[in-house]
């Protein structure tokens, strides 16, 4: 089987032994530390090394406004439970990341879609939609968003939240592939942008993880939310599970301390550059005028629609039986699904996998085709 | 500073040569598995080992009835957003453990508290209760609970398990203790009392963890909820952090494979059954007839109070200045306090330091009195 599906790192780019490295380093320099209880908000010379990784960002924090998260999850789930009460509206693009809308869903909120196409955001619907009713949060993933690997351009952004600020509105900057980058030029973060461009140290909550640049299995994550909303956010987690893996943290905070990340970055960038282009030359040349393709400047996704409208999940049912998968874009939306529309994961398959899976691809959306004929 | 504050395991009783090896095990066995995403339920391997760890318990469970949390805190938390609603009613002995009050506080619910005291639980209230109300939820440490070390013996178990299942109550038993037993039987769980005595196998969820026998740090529990709650709770845990760190389950799971459990259970009951004894015997001999004390048959936990009604805070601020620190039991109430009890943690004062920790309390008392006596 092929899995296009996953939205998981590439098992072979996971850097084991710079991580068995600083395993072992924080077995020995750290016995007494790595598995005993810890502090909830996080351990200190781990928020340092996140506040050095931010400059990359253009982030400038204070240690003491991390909070280190169980995953990028667990932070999303901590804003939701902090700020949202049953009933309120939540702002997301559509389609967004699936985990998302669970925790929201969780949370009792309503979830309110706006689409962004092509054109990008329309900002006479978003603002219709504020007017009708107080919008409490808006989410967004501005960096190759998960699913259609979308970037907001400087613009967009700049207008997101100026409206945020005039609607009263807290945005959720979910960033885990900011550091993922492999064309084009860096974008300012909103967080960056409140700060900077409208002197609001009180809009932007900023979300991101090592899970896809260092190990999604130390579960690890962090929150840089406005000085004012740190204490209530780090009351929340310590109710929800006291504070993240010790040994995790030092894992991550030696592996951070050892300057091995950089050029973990920079070949994790050449490699999923490598597999999203020939990804995308495979569809092209076996699957040419099929496929709609959206090609994101980082991250893990390529998005696309069928041309002709076939239903994704019933090109999914024979992708099975030709050993391939890929994940139909209807589960990302909130509202009405554009149900002809796909997510492929490139970051698992290699340049040498690409045309196979492509070529099992093209057969199991011919048959799909074959048997729309036959109904 | 001597603290008989905290509630964590004693680092000098931690198996840090065993974690180590788990460690080393779990690099070399398995580095493509220990770094990558998991099942949100657990690493099957580990919910093996715990499903053999729980007969030492009388529990017979199936591995894949069990559910890897982060920690214990997580799986209370679970339990609560998946079950209670805003206003819902919830049974909490009184005094109780803290966080479980935060928790039920976060799900918006009713925390109502029935006494437990020296005559046992007092049904008659219970049943005026749950005649006033609909209950929904009812939590207990019934191990050596934190904070006041007591258990309930098995009579009352089995009334309070018959008071569920007449008002339709879903029982919660976190047992984090259940392993450190240093006198008496073993008492059986809720957990079976419900299955084997009432034949009702919907009505306790059990949950225990590996922080006080294993490793804290490594933030890793279970819960075994019945069967078709199964997975609402791990539905509910996904939104929350997706899994628990793989690394932790590796480490913990290979830790229970090598069979070093069992002997470290010897180890730390013979300890804490020694540092508890230390310091019963420091009491009497530094305190005789000012505390009176709960003298418990396990866990970590000695809960007193001052016979002449001395506030607690009062005293902790005497002896904050004399360098021994304490929980005025103050904080475990949901209700109107006993503001002349004091919680004592055990774990970490070994025999040599109780006399020393007694004698600095009793000044850090005589000088509470004598402030008293000029007022």
């Amino acid at each position: 089987m092929i899995s296009l599906a996953g939205g998981i790192p590439a098992p072979d780019l996971i850097d084991t032994e710079g991580l068995e490295a600083a395993t072992c380093h924080a077995i020995k320099s750290a016995p007494d530390n790595i598995y005993q209880y810890g502090l909830t908000e996080g351990e200190r010379f781990l928020r340092e090394e996140i506040a050095s990784h931010m400059v990359a960002q253009g982030i400038c924090v204070e240690p003491d406004h991390i909070l280190v998260t169980t995953g990028s999850q667990q932070a999303l789930d901590i804003v939701a439970r902090t700020f949202l009460d049953e009933g309120d509206s939540v702002l997301v693009e559509e389609p967004t990341y699936l985990a998302a809308l669970q925790v929201f869903d969780m949370a009792g909120a309503n979830t309110i879609a706006f689409q962004v196409d092509q054109h990008g955001i329309d900002f006479t619907r978003l603002e219709s939609l504020a007017a009708k009713r107080r919008i409490k949060l808006m989410y967004l993933v501005p960096n190759f968003s998960n699913p259609t690997g979308r970037t907001l351009p400087l613009a967009e952004r700049m207008d997101l939240v100026e409206f945020a600020i005039r609607h009263d509105i807290l945005i959720v900057e979910d960033d885990p592939y900011g550091d993922l980058r492999y064309d084009g030029d860096h974008v300012a973060s909103l967080f960056k942008i409140a700060e900077q461009s409208f002197n609001s140290k009180h809009r932007v909550i900023y979300i991101s993880s090592f899970s896809k640049t260092l190990a999604p299995g130390l579960r690890l994550g962090w929150c840089i939310p406005p000085e004012s909303y740190f204490h209530p956010l780090c009351r929340a987690k310590q109710s929800m599970d006291l504070h993240s893996s010790t040994l995790s943290q030092y894992i991550a905070g030696y592996y951070l301390k050892s300057g091995r990340l950089d050029n973990r970055l920079k070949l994790l960038k050449k490699a999923y550059k490598s597999r999203r282009d020939a990804l995308i030359k495979a569809i092209a040349e076996h699957l040419p005028g099929t496929l709609e393709l959206n090609v994101p400047e980082g991250g893990m996704f390529l998005w696309g629609r069928f041309s002709n409208g076939l239903d994704a999940s019933l090109v999914l049912k024979q992708a099975l039986s030709h050993n391939v998968m890929f994940v139909p874009g209807k589960y990302f939306y909130s509202g009405t699904p554009d149900l002809s529309s796909i997510r492929l994961s490139f970051s698992t398959i290699t340049p040498s996998l690409a045309d196979e899976a492509v070529k099992r691809l093209a057969i199991a959306i011919q048959k799909t085709e074959q048997l729309q004929a036959q109904e």
